[in-house]
């Protein structure tokens, strides 16, 4: 087999067989394929598309190209959660003690990564004492004990996906649904999920910017998994603003524990029940949809999602007391309000501009090598649709800096008044079921 | 400026301005863009095209890219002949004296290369002492007084355009009309040509097969050149056999002899008639086509084209006594006849696989260690649409070896007899006109 004849066969808009797909992965991933004709290959994707074979196969010998974590040992159905990624975006701290109370195994691996504020652990971190250096044993000691556990990445988890994602990223072909559906269902796969709900975001604040695309992608994703035999569901979820109103490290967690009591934010709280049924059907817990909602809003009630919380965190280590004493986590030296300046209603918030500005409080990392401040970050005052006066707050700003200026500049630009009534918009756009 | 930026606006369909393309070639010559960048750029460039002033552009960046011949010292308009490649194509060594002898200056540069026959180079070695190690100077002073004089390719030219060209090949990015015909005027224009006249080949033995394609081809490069003020036309000819009779080295210069003489093969005569014209009308030398035309066939009926290409061998130090003396070219020590094996029609020639089995009989180079034979090759005896008889000679096998058995099959697998009448190809397809 010749990879120009490879390249030749896609470009002209032919399917690959599963033997030339994997060639091309296997020879990428140990270098026998140059970057050169890899990167023709992936352009010629972008303009040629893939078949829902080629996808799901281009998905596993991606799996294959590396280390796959075995998550056998943990009892039940293990359900994945992944999210195409927003601002503000709590999910993740409250969906695992929450789908955790009803008895859906978590067992999360996750990492730390760039962005407006840090990735789950970090965030996680800011509990004192928290930590997830355990080893495997231990993880799924606890997976099988609590129902929940976190532990950093380890093992060289789909390689042809770092490489391949690396190499697009610099030859205009990111943006390529057949692409990125398998780059996020490969990872998901070797990381041992055995079902996968999807959060596809849309709108200003997201990757996918229009809802016909984000649908797309869900609906790629969801075929992808269902092909290769992982129960995989999607919902598309709104970020044409922020998710709840905390953007920051400690006060997520705050954020957390407020949406675990059901004192959250109504956007947050909504979001989490609708993926935390997906995963609690998913994972066999309840027979319909309905009922795993109901589950989940019972777990809330009765105080036994606070109760995981408490227990997860303990178990690794964590100052469990946080979560009925939230003034123990990080706090910011200075407090200030970013008041309004004129009567109207909040027409926009643009959530990428308002993550910049957390960013920019030192809530994230611009590069690996920045230092994250647990304790700052943004709190909106006002969503989409808020009536709002003159010198009332948008945002409550927590910060270790006095000069902030830049940040409430950014602020001021983010968010627009208009004098004219403005709707919320709608949170979830839709829902993609099982394919099979 | 970042070169992903630059992919992703072709990759949208954009048009890359002067600036971007220049950004790009020369980014590319000096390494600091790298191979799996400009992979992705010629294959978003294989799906987007260009617009025409984009072809300029890359063209005369890519001219920029190295060295540049100065034939200013030379009198009068340097016109070069391209063809695009095909078998048993000799008008190179029949024009060139040809046009000499109604004042056209012929500065050719030559090189040896890869292919069925050797090159230019090669063929005119099949004459005893002729050699090209000249220098400049010579060079210059020979066709000042000849009007003709040959030179070995020297100088780094278009090193972009070679560096593009080999990765263009394994990454299935050839085929693209755009970076043909920038490539090929590129050199031409590097290579000092005031003027360039274009034999673009169409049929089943040309790199183009389809005559749509020949056609956009040769209007794209007959664009680019008139675009960048070098006066230029085309012609489309047939390569749906091969031209004239003789593939081979010592054969194919037996055969411009013939030719020049007047007495050569009827196609070949043909088609140096029209490409000549077209010679002689861009440099000025006849006011019209068919004034062109009249020259021509005068300087082959008084012998003056003769004596052009003899006075061109003596001069770079060859015996021109061959010229009325053909047998003192090399020989083979075999020649056989290709037996007709029934009676008919001559369907089909199929001129790259006859190229095929002249280069076994070791008349073109496979690799570039290969040494050529200039004795060896293939005369035809049949061409499409002749009537043949059983045990009539199709070819003349001149070969060295006596163990032929493969290249006999190759021949009679590739040309086909028929019962019914076939029409002879029409040689001449189009002719793309100056645009300016």
């Amino acid at each position: 087999m010749r990879m120009v004849d490879v390249i030749e066969k896609k470009r002209d808009g032919k399917e690959l067989t599963p033997e030339e797909i994997n060639y091309f992965v296997e020879g990428y991933t140990d270098g026998s394929i140059p970057d050169y004709q890899a990167s023709a290959l992936t352009m010629a994707i972008f303009f040629q598309g893939m078949s829902e074979r080629e996808r799901a196969d281009l998905t596993m010998s991606m799996v294959q190209s590396g280390d796959q974590i075995d998550l056998s040992a943990i009892e039940g159905v293990k359900v994945d959660k992944h999210s195409t990624g927003g601002v503000g975006d709590t999910t993740t701290l409250v969906l695992g003690p929450l789908v955790a109370a009803v008895g859906v195994p978590v067992a999360k691996m996750s990492g730390r990564g760039l962005g407006h504020t840090g990735g789950t652990i970090d965030k996680l971190e800011a509990v004192p004492g928290f930590h997830v250096e355990i080893d495997n044993d231990e993880f799924t000691r606890l997976v099988n004990e609590n129902k929940i556990a976190v532990i950093g990445q380890s093992g060289n988890l789909t390689p042809a996906d770092k490489k391949l994602y690396s190499l697009r990223d610099v030859t205009a072909t990111v943006n390529s649904i057949p692409l990125i559906a398998s780059s996020i269902m490969s990872k998901k796969i070797a990381a041992g999920a055995d079902a996968v709900v999807l959060d596809v975001k849309t709108g200003a604040g997201a990757f996918m910017k229009e809802l016909g695309d984000s649908q797309e992608l869900a609906q790629a994703m969801v075929n992808i998994g269902n092909n290769v035999g992982r129960r995989t569901m999607a919902v598309i979820s709104d970020m044409s603003q922020p998710l709840g109103f905390a953007i920051g490290n400690a006060l997520e967690v705050k954020e957390a524990i407020d949406t675990l009591k059901g004192e959250g934010p109504e956007d947050l709280t909504e979001l989490c029940l609708t993926l935390g049924s997906h995963m609690v059907y998913l994972a066999g817990k309840a027979a319909t949809l309905e009922q795993a909602r109901e589950k989940l809003v019972s777990v809330i009630k009765d105080g036994s999602a606070l109760n995981s919380f408490k227990l997860f965190l303990k178990s690794q280590g964590g100052d469990e007391s946080v979560v009925d004493e939230p003034e123990k986590l990080p706090k910011a030296a200075h407090v200030l309000e970013l008041e309004a300046k004129e009567d109207g209603y909040v027409s926009e918030i643009i959530a990428d501009a308002v993550g910049t500005a957390a960013m920019w409080l030192g809530a994230g990392r611009a590069t690996k090598e920045s230092e994250i401040d647990l304790a700052v970050g943004l709190e909106l005052r006002k969503k989409i649709g808020d009536k709002v006066q003159k010198g009332e707050s948008l945002v409550t700003i927590h910060s270790n800096s006095e000069d902030i200026a830049d940040v409430k500049n950014k602020l001021y630009e983010s968010i627009k008044v208009t004098k004219n009534k403005v709707d919320a918009p709608v949170l979830i756009h839709g829902e993609i079921k099982e394919t099979k």
